[in-house]
């Protein structure tokens, strides 16, 4: 069965975000005021497994391994059919 | 009023993604083998509107004029409270 699985990937809170900083400030500059300004990668992926929670330990396995950087970046994973 | 207003920006359908092509044939490198991968920004961006239609047109002129590139990506907006 494949399975949907979107995986966030983002910065740990605290981190400074220059790219969101650069982004806010240049919407600022388009007249757009923003309170805050949070920037993530979101993959979607199709994972082959037998069921839900195999593929996400699989995607939580690929976070750890390659897609995620442990220091700076959080992942979250959430598992559709 | 904020509103917590999430933007995702992906390339439309058809086009190549090469970043995500590395990244699948990567993971397959590692062992996980995957059905499909695509790749996408995601913003989460605090909007002061009044309600949550003028938040979400406010995000859509953002994404308009600055955050998605017309020609090859499209957007999607959800608004929060």
């Amino acid at each position: 069965m494949i399975f949907d699985v979107k995986i966030i990937i983002s910065l740990k809170s605290g981190m400074l975000d220059p790219e969101a900083c650069a982004i806010q400030h240049a919407l600022s500059n388009l007249g757009f005021e923003t309170e805050y300004l949070n920037n993530s990668k979101l993959y979607s992926v199709g994972i082959k497994a037998d069921d839900a929670e195999s593929a996400r330990a699989r995607a939580e396995e690929m976070c750890d391994r390659l897609l995620a950087n442990p220091v700076i970046q959080s992942y979250s994973v959430e598992v559709t059919e």
